[in-house]
C-alpha cells in the first residue's frame, strides 16, 4: 500500500516551523505496514493544494492530508475536497456535538465561526477528534483513501494512532505490527553494523531491523509484520517472530545491550529506578544541568530523583560536592580522581542510593596538550563501589553534552544489575 | 522568485529522520528574498526522483535538492542529474582537490569509492565545499537554476549561507536581506497581535513581520529588503527601514520588550552576563535542570556560571541551599517564602552575583486544590533585592518547564537592565 503525505501550512514554508508532523505520521505509516513514496508541503494556497491532492491520488492508495482546517479565512482545504469529490457541505451531528462538547468543557459560548466547524463534506466520514474541534475527515473513491486531518501536532498525533492508523489497516488489510527497540551503547554504528551483520542476514522477512543512532547510542528497532491471512509468529511457530530472533542478536552483541523496550537511555533509567524504588543523585560539570532536566521531563520523577549539583565552577566543586581542594590542585577539574570525589560527594550528601558525575571539557576552549576538548570523566558511585571511565569525544560542543550524558546514564543501568 | 525544495533519502519517508533540512532551507530562502511554493521529500528512487525534479523545474525558477550524494550505492542523485541535463560525468579539478585536502587533514588514504565523489555532470558548476567531500553542484538552463547540496544538515547549512543564498541573490538580483530579532515575554501572542496592530498596519512594504511564539515568549522577527534598483533605507531615507519602525514598536510594546538581536532567551542571558562580567547561579525545583542546561549549551558560559542545585526533594532544598525546615513546613515547597529563600541561599552559597530559582508543579500528579498542577513560583535575587513572581501554566509537563524557564530568564534579564 503506497501512501503520500501532505502538510499544508504556509508557516512551513518560510521555515517557521519544522514539519515533524510529516515524520511522526511517516514512522506510523510504516510501522503499520505501509509505504510512504512521498511527502509534501505547500502553501495556504487554493491551486497549490488542488494540484498536490490530484498528484497524491493519481500515485497513492491513500493520501494523508494534514492543515487548513481551523476557523480562519487562510483554512481552505475543506472547501476544495469537498470540491474535488463533488459533494457539498453539510453540517454534521458527529462534529456539532463534539464542537459543543469541547466548547461546554472550556467554559466558552458557541460562535457561529465555531459552528461552522461541524460542516463537512457529504460524502466524507467523520472520524471524532477528541482533542479538539476540527473534524477528521475520511473520503473514498474505487478503494483509494483521503484522510484530512487538523494540522495540530498534538490532535494529529492522538487521531492517527487512535482512528486513522486502525482505519487503515483494516481497509487495506495491512495486518499487525509488532515493534521492539534495542538500546546498544559504546559501540560505533558501523562496527555493530559489521559485528551483527551475520544474525541481520539471517532475519526471516517478516521481521526488519532499522538503526537509529543517537549520541554514542544505537537503538536498534525491529519491526514484525503479523498478516492476518499467513500468519508469522506469534501465530504461527514455524515462522520466527521478534521473540525468536531476539537470543541470535544476545548472542553477537549482548555486551553492548543496555536495554529493551525505551525509547532513551534516559527513559530507561526513570523505569529501572522507579521499578527499583532506588534514588539518584547527580553532579554534573561539563554536562551543565542536562543528565538531570532529561530525567526530570519524564512525570514521576520525584519519586526517584533527590537532586543534583552543576558544579560548573572548582568552587562549587568543592562547597556544594566535598571535593578535596587538594584533589582539584593536584590532578585538575577532569580527572578521575575529582570525578569520583564528585559522585560520592553527592551521594553522601543528598543522601541517595546511586550517584552520576561528570566532569570534562566541552570546548571549543579550555583544551590543552594533555587534556585536549572532548576529554571527559564518567563516574557512578552505588552503595557498593564507585566506577569511573575516562571518554575522547570531538570539538562539537553539543555532542560532546549529549555523549556524556548517554555514557553516565548507560553505566548507571549497567550498576543497576539491567545489562547482562 | 519561486523555488521549490526537494529533499531525498528514505530514512524521510520512514519517519527515522525529522526533515529539519526543509525548514532551515526554507527559512534562508525566505529571508533572503525568494518564495518557497513547495518542499517535497522523495526515498533514493530513480523514477521518484526524476519525477520530483521535473516537477521542481516545470513549476519554480529555482529547484534546490538535498541528499543523495554520498559515496555509498544508494546514492544516485550525481548520475540522475548528469542525465536529466543531458550531460557527461567528468572529474571536477576543484572538487578533487576538496576530497583530497579532507582526507588528508582526517589522515586518511584516498580510496577509488572516494576519489570518484569528485566525478561531476560537465554542465554544472562545483560550489566549493569546504566541510565535506560531497560536491555542491550548481546547474543553469534557460535561467533556471538547479542547485544539488549533499544531505548532512551542517554541511548543507553552510553551503546554503557562504554559497548558494549569496549565488541565488546574485543571479535572481533579489536583493540584499536584513533581519532583526526581537524578544517579548509576558504576554500572549494574540494579545501581542492586537496591541500592535496599529504599527504593524503601518509598516512599509520593504519591511516585513513574522511572529515566532515559543513556551510563553514571541520572537518577533523583522524582515526588510533591500533592492539596489530601487533601494530603501538604510541607502534611501525616504522609505523608513527597521531602524526607523522600531521606535513605533516600543511606544506600544517597549513594556514588554525584553531584548534584540538574539534567538533565545537563554543566549539573551548569556551575551549580558559575559558583556557585564557578572556570574549566575541556579536553583531549580520544577524546571530540574533545564535552565542552567541551556546556559551551559551555550559556549563560553563558563564565564559566569558558576553552577546550580537541582533542588528536587525537600531535603535537597534544606541541605544544598539552605531553604529553612520551618519554611517548608509552614508555607510549602511551592512558596513564595520557599523560592526566596531558594534564590538568596543558592546566591549566597555558591559566591555569585545573580541567582535564579524556580518551584513549582509541573504535572501531570502533585497538584491540590489551592496549588494546581500548572502552580510555578519564580525569583531572580540581585545583589540589591529579590523578586518573586507566581505563574500559573497550564497541566503540560514540558510546557510548563520551558515557559517556566523562559519567565526566569527574562525576570533576570530585567533585573540586568537591559528592559526598559
Amino acid at each position: 500500500m503506497k501512501a503520500t503525505i501532505l502538510n499544508i501550512g504556509d508557516e512551513l514554508l518560510i521555515g517557521q516551523v519544522v514539519n515533524t508532523n510529516a515524520s511522526t505520521m511517516a514512522k506510523m505509516l510504516t510501522e503499520a505496514g505501509m509505504e510512504v513514496v512521498r511527502t509534501l508541503v505547500v502553501g495556504d494556497n487554493r491551486d497549490e493544494i488542488w494540484n498536490a491532492v490530484d498528484e497524491g491520488m493519481k500515485t497513492s492508495d491513500a493520501v494523508l492530508v494534514t492543515g487548513g482546517l481551523g476557523p480562519t479565512k487562510d483554512d481552505i482545504t475543506k472547501k476544495l475536497l469537498c470540491e474535488y469529490f463533488g459533494s457539498e457541505l453539510v453540517e454534521s451531528a458527529v462534529a456539532l456535538d463534539n464542537v459543543k462538547r469541547i466548547f461546554a468543557a472550556r467554559g466558552y459560548e458557541l460562535t457561529p465561526v465555531n459552528r461552522a466547524q461541524a460542516l463537512v463534506p457529504r460524502c466524507c466520514e467523520v472520524l471524532n477528534n477528541d482533542l479538539g474541534t476540527a473534524p477528521c475527515m475520511w473520503f473514498e473513491r474505487d478503494g483509494q483513501v483521503l484522510v484530512s486531518l487538523p494540522g495540530v501536532p498534538f490532535e494529529m498525533d492522538w487521531l492517527m494512532r487512535n482512528r486513522v492508523i486502525p482505519k487503515l489497516q483494516e481497509h487495506f488489510r495491512t495486518g499487525r505490527i509488532v515493534t521492539k527497540n534495542i538500546l546498544v551503547q559504546g559501540i560505533g554504528e558501523s562496527f555493530l553494523s559489521d559485528l551483527i551483520e551475520p544474525w541481520e542476514l539471517s532475519l526471516p522477512k517478516n521481521v526488519k531491523l532499522a538503526y537509529l543512532p543517537v549520541a554514542g547510542m544505537v537503538k536498534l528497532r525491529l519491526t514484525e509484520r503479523i498478516n492476518p491471512e499467513s500468519p508469522g509468529s506469534p501465530d504461527n511457530p514455524d515462522i520466527p517472530g521478534i521473540p525468536g530472533v531476539l537470543p541470535g542478536l544476545y548472542v553477537l552483541a549482548g555486551k553492548y545491550i543496555v536495554g529493551e523496550d525505551c525509547e532513551t537511555l534516559a527513559e530507561l533509567v526513570h523505569k529501572t529506578l522507579t521499578e527499583q524504588g532506588k534514588t539518584l543523585a547527580t553532579a554534573e560539570s561539563c554536562t551543565g544541568g542536562t543528565i538531570a532536566s532529561r530525567l526530570t521531563a519524564l512525570p514521576g520523577a520525584s519519586a526517584y530523583f533527590r537532586g543534583g549539583v552543576v558544579a560548573y565552577s572548582n568552587e562549587v566543586k568543592e562547597c556544594a560536592l566535598g571535593v578535596k581542594h587538594e584533589t582539584l590542585t593536584a590532578h585538575g577539574a577532569v580527572s578521575e580522581e575529582t570525578v569520583r570525589e564528585m559522585a560520592e560527594g553527592v551521594r553522601q550528601r543528598l543522601g541517595a542510593d546511586y550517584a552520576i558525575a561528570t566532569t570534562g571539557i566541552a570546548g571549543p576552549g579550555g583544551g590543552t596538550p594533555e587534556k585536549p576538548v572532548g576529554t571527559v570523566w564518567v563516574a557512578v558511585s552505588t552503595p557498593k563501589r564507585t566506577v569511573a571511565q575516562l571518554m575522547h569525544y570531538g570539538d562539537r560542543r553539543q555532542q560532546t553534552i549529549d555523549r556524556t550524558a548517554n555514557q553516565a546514564y548507560a553505566m548507571l543501568v549497567k550498576e543497576l544489575g539491567i545489562r547482562n
